[in-house]
Parts: C-alpha cells; structure tokens; sequence
C-alpha cells in the first residue's frame, strides 16, 4: 500500500497514464480509417486488450494506495468515473451495445482532465464562472423566447420551415446569431411583411448588445479571481 | 393589509410568481404546435383562465400591500405595468384584436424581470451603459449615412436592389457588417467599378474599427461601475 | 466682433448648426427616393439655398468672431475645412461637375464632428491609438503578403481568379478573414494539392490570432488613457 | 571591425536594410504580373543581382563587425538565418529547383521582424504568450477530437464527405466554428437524426465559450505584462 502511494505521488505515474490515454486516443483515431482497420484488424484488437489492460492496473494502483481503508478511493469522484469506465463494458445489455461500448471506450480521454493539473485548474475556473453567467443565459433565453413567440405570430403562417413552432423559431433564431444567411432571411421576411425588417433589425442589435455583454461579463469575472 | 405587506415581502411570493410565469411562457409555446392544440384545445383555454386568476391575484394582494394609502403602488412603474397587462384585455376594441391580445398575454414574460433581483441589477446596469454608447452610434451612423449616400451615386443606377435610395444603401451596409456574402458583394461592386474595392475596403477597416471601439467602450463602461 | 464671439461661445449657437447639419442630411436623403423628387423638385431646390445660406452665415459668424485680427480663424483645421465646402461650388471646373458637388453637400455631414464635443473626443482618441497599431497591422500586412506569395506560387495556375496576381491574392486572404466561403475555399484549395489544408489552416489560425492581439491592443490603449 | 560595429549600429543602416527589404518585396509582388514580366523581364532579373548584392553586403558588414573574435556572430539565430537565405541558392540541389528558390527569396520579407524594433517586441510577447495558451488549446483540441469521434459514430455512414474519417471530422467541425454554412450542415444533421440538434447546438455552445475563455487568457496575459 505504501509502495502504491509513491507510486500515485510520483509525476512518472501521472505522465505514463497520459500517454496511454493519447496513445489509445490516436488509436481510436486510426480505426476510423477504413484501408487502416481492414490491414490491421488484429493488432487493432490486440492494441484494446492492452490498453484494458494498462486502466486496470493503474486503477487497482490507485485503490491499493488507499488501503488499508479504502473508503476514501470512493470519495473520489475521479475514481468512481474510472471504475465505471473498467467495469461497465463488463455488465450484461452494454456488453453487447456496440455504441454504448464506443462511448465508454471514448469516455477515457476525459481522464486527461483529471491528470493534467494546469488541466483542472482551468476546469474549476469554468465551473466557478458558469453561475455568474447565469443571469445573462436567462435573459438571453427571454429575449430568444419573446423573439420566437412574435416570429412564429408574424411568419408562422408564411415560413413554416422557419417559424413553424416555437421550438423551430427559436431554432432560427439561435442561428441567425451565426449571421449565416442573415441576407436571404432578412429578404424572405420582407416578402412577408416590410415589419420584417424592424424585426430582424431590433433582434440583430438587441443579440449583439447582449452577447457582448456575455463576453465583458466572462472577462470581468476572469479579471476578478 | 399588514399581512399583504409580509406575503409580498416573503421569497416564494415572487417565487411563486415567477414559476407561474414560467409555466405561462410553457404553454404558450405548447399552443405553437399544431397537434397539441387540436387535442387539448379546451384545457389551454381552461389554463388561460387559472393564469389570469394567478396574476389577478398576485396584482390584488402588491395592492392590498399599500393600503390604507394606495398611492405608492401607482408609483412604481411595475405595479403600472402589471395593471395594464390585466386589465388592457378588458377593454373594448382590445378585446376582439387577436394579435393584441396575444402581445398582451406575451408582455407577461417581462415581468419576469421585476421578479428575478439579478436579472433587475442587469437591466440598471444596461440602462446605465446606453448614454454612454450614444456618441459611438451617432458616428456609426453618421459613418453609415456617408458611406450610403455615396454608394447610391456610384451604385445607385447598376444595382438597384443593393443602392436604389438612401434607406436601401443602409440596410445593404448594415447587414455587409454581418459578413455575410461579402466576397459576392464586393464581386458585384467591381463589375460597375474598379473603385468599389477601395469603396468596400475602406467601409470594412473602418466599421470593423468603430465596432471594435464600441466594444472596448462597453467593457471600459462595465468596468468602471 | 463680441457679439459674434458671445454668439459662437452660445450652446444653442452649435446647437442649431447641428441641426441644420441634420436637416440638410435628411434632405439629401430624401432626394434619393424618386417619387419623391419628381413631385417636390423646387422645394428641394430652394431648401438647398437655405441650408447653403444657413452654413454661409455661419462661416460669416465665425470669421467675425475672430476679428480684429482675422489670423486665428485661419489656423483652425476645422474652418478651413468650411470654408473649402461653402467655397469650392463657386470654383468653375468644380461648379459644373454634379459628382463634386454631390460629394461636397455630402461632406457637410462631417461638420458634425466639430459641433459635438463628445465626437470630439472620440476623434482624438482614435487619432492617438492609430500609431500604436501600427506595428501590428505592419504584421499584418507582412502576413497577408507573405501568404499571398505563397498562395500565387501554389495556386496561381489553377486558380488564376483567386491567386492570378499578388494582389488579386491578397484580396482573396483579406476576404478569408471574414470567414464567409471558407468551406468552398477550402474544398477548392484541396482539389489543387493537398497542401492547400495546412496553407488554409495555418493562415485561419495565424490571421486570428494576430486580430484578436490587435484587438488586445485596442482595449490596452483605451485602458491606459 | 570598428567601423563596421558603428555601422551597424547607426539608425540608417537598418532603415536601409528594411527599404531594401521593402523594395524586394515590391519587385517580387510585381513579377506575379504576367504583363510586367513579359515587357521589362531582364530588368527584373539585373534587379534580383542587385538585391542579392544588398543582401550580401549587410552580411560581410554584420559579420565584420563581429571581428576579431567571429564566434559572437553564430550566436545569434538572426544572423544564421540571413546566412542561410544567402547560401543555400547557391547549394547544388537547391540550385535547381525553381519553388524553393522562390521560397528562400520570400523569406527575405521574414528580415524586416530583425530590422524593426517594435516589431521584435511584439515577437516576443506573442512568443511569451503561447505556452501560457497551451491548456485551453489543448482543451480544445480534446473537445474537438472528442466531438469528431461522436460525429464519425453518427453521422460516419449518412455523411461520409463530412464524416467519413476521424481527420474528416475535425477538420468539418474546426470550419464550424467559422460558422459559413452552419444552417446547412445542422439541416444536413437534422435529416440523419434528429439528435443532430443536440449534438450540433451543445458543440456550438462549448466552441464558443472555449474560444471567448481563449480570447480572455491572452487579454489577461497582456494584461500582466
Ligand atoms: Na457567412
Ligand atoms: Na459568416
């Protein structure tokens, strides 16, 4: 158990799990070429197994460090995401779920995070912020609603690919922040009704007033820790 | 009235309110679906009725909180607002305007605004930024209204779908800042004249820098409050 | 020659100035919109004689201001610049080219920048910032050049109207910075040589990030003044 | 060795080392012209002797600065580079092939970084400011990987031209975040599945919030400088 401790502690460890995490990134990769999986089907499976192999060891590495009490692996979050990488291709239904499986075998490069910890320091970051920008993502949301609410009054009868439902025009909305086509759509309003234009135009002003508020709200709390 | 005054006061009154405007802003949107309406038309209309029974209420008891002396109620712009959503649907010549009818239970969703404190330290806060940018969009404009007048002399006769008159110009210009199509644009412009490069060059570095301005303003504005 | 200096010292003095400023603007504008021209053509004609003699009474204003000696009327930019406007239609040669005289009735509009202090100010902030943003947009300009060098020798043969010269390539890397057709762009690059995804690429990533460290340098300057 | 120290280090060498620089740039970009070349081609070629003798000077001048002790020359990158440009035309193999030939002329323009002072400040700040960029980008090249490998699984079959490979993938998704087409490629989603929605709209979301965070360190790293 002490062995293991030094072991965890030491930056070799941490540094050998990252390059088996691209090492098995980069492979996944390559199977996504055809010419590539139909030469080297074999090592390709060959290649998995190993792989297993090196999340196993490094997993029962990590919870042999906390024994004689293992009680605080479990505490863990990044462990108990570990262990249900290992285990879950394991249970029975998923076993056989050829996606499910892919998934999980795509889930490991989220463990980067956990090694890197420039990494996590950075994913804390995000996560302190994400609360502050709470507000403006609300009144955003009004305001996308409002818009889509009117639009689908307005052009729903006329373009019902584009304001057919609520969930449609807000859909048409979100997009036209894109400014992709934002011509074409502004022109098909138009041909609707000329209030087309105060529409778009008030949206394209009031979007854009508050998306770079969004931003200064990002660099100010940024600017604050 | 005492015990109008704490219920207004307590967090799940305006709790309260907001979900029911949220639940509102839900049902309205369900209305936008065409399938939903035609199998559950009559429970959207019975919905309607509890709603309006919810803000009738909600509005009743903010008054009721200002009695013996219900002056201070009407000087809260809110409270104005509120009673006009209610009762505006009252009246005669409102009453049979569907569209009207429908901004006005639409309005509803703003109140959540005076519901949410943060989303109100916001709208201060926007309001506050808005003179300050004055100056920025008067030379916008003022760039925008120079740069169409030209365009009209030079474009006016060849394309006038993009330049025909001063108002047209403008809205061409407005949406050039999206980037949108602006390599046809500019292929166009050099068609009637080699000098429409320099005509859509100098109009790109100088919005873009004036844009850009106007965002640093923003963010000096947020700054320093 | 007091008067005259109380009277331009007046707010309501550059007040006025501003407004004519705008009323001749919207003129103009109107005077883009045919209908409306064959119907009130001499009024235009006449309104033109009264912005034309309110800006000559201005410019008399000024000029009496500064007497007795007429000296430092001369050494402001800013009325050598209205006397070139009220003065310029006057000159023959001038007088008989509608294009030059369209374009000096335009240039009124700029005058707006001398009654607004607030514009002011701006104005000399822009003017300050511009040589600090030099360096970059020479980085810029070496950038772009370099890349359009490259792109005539990789794809001036296949593509003679993208990169047929230095400069028509040049014009086709400023346009990629909008972004718009970046996908055909691309899928056209790759066709010639499969090269053309790191020329593509390489160039994305450099242009922005040299746009986002000018823009940095924007908000820089702004901070420290 | 004196006099070639003080040489170097007057203010007018470099200015004219960069004019030098400038003019070939100049003459290179003029040479992209075909009538250019076919009217006064062996001008341009007694030009390139004579640019290649400018170039060849300032190096014997440099180098004779470094005299008695030559060693201090090699130690600097600048000087090996200048060298190298120099020498390698003359290099069998080198000699012969016409693209690299052009290549090495080109790199010339690379000199007026060494030339301009301010320009090799912001050099360095760029170049401090990248390892500090490091963890979002490679934030970002896991979120994008990650993404790519989810598309590949989607969208592999349906859309093989966007999909069909993992280096596929990222490079559709990098071009997303340009947003050119971003509401055919959603449609194109949409009509395989329609979680096609989700997968694009989270995507959209966390690019662009990663970008903004981007965008925010290297503020944050001027900033600190
Ligand atoms: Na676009
Ligand atoms: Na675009």
């Amino acid at each position: 158990a002490a062995a293991c401790r030094r072991l965890v502690a030491a930056p070799w460890f941490n540094a050998a799990s990252f390059i088996v995490i691209v090492l098995n990134a980069l492979t996944m990769g390559l199977e996504t070429y055809r010419g590539v999986v139909s030469s080297g089907g074999p090592a390709f499976h060959a290649l998995e197994y190993v792989f297993l192999a090196c999340f196993s060891v490094e997993l029962l590495v990590r919870f042999a460090a906390h024994l004689p009490r293992g009680g605080g692996f479990f505490r863990d979050g990044w462990n108990l995401f570990d262990l249900a990488i290992v285990l879950a291709p394991l249970v029975p239904g998923v076993r056989e779920n050829v996606t499910i499986l892919r998934l999980l075998r795509l889930a490991r490069i989220v463990r980067a995070f956990r090694l890197f910890p420039s990494l996590r320091v950075i994913l804390v970051g995000i996560r302190r912020s994400l609360p502050g920008l709470g507000s403006f993502l609300l009144i955003t949301l009004l305001v996308l609603y409002g818009y889509a609410m009117v639009g689908w009054m307005v052009f729903g009868e006329a373009q019902p690919e584009r304001y057919g439902t609520v969930g449609q025009a807000m859909l048409t909305l979100f997009l036209l922040l894109s400014l992709d086509g934002i011509t074409d759509t502004l022109q098909a309003g138009r041909e609707v009704t000329e209030w087309g234009i105060l529409y778009y135009l008030s949206y394209m002003i009031a979007a854009s007033y508050l998306l770079t508020n969004l931003l200064v709200g990002v660099v100010l709390n940024a600017l604050q820790e």
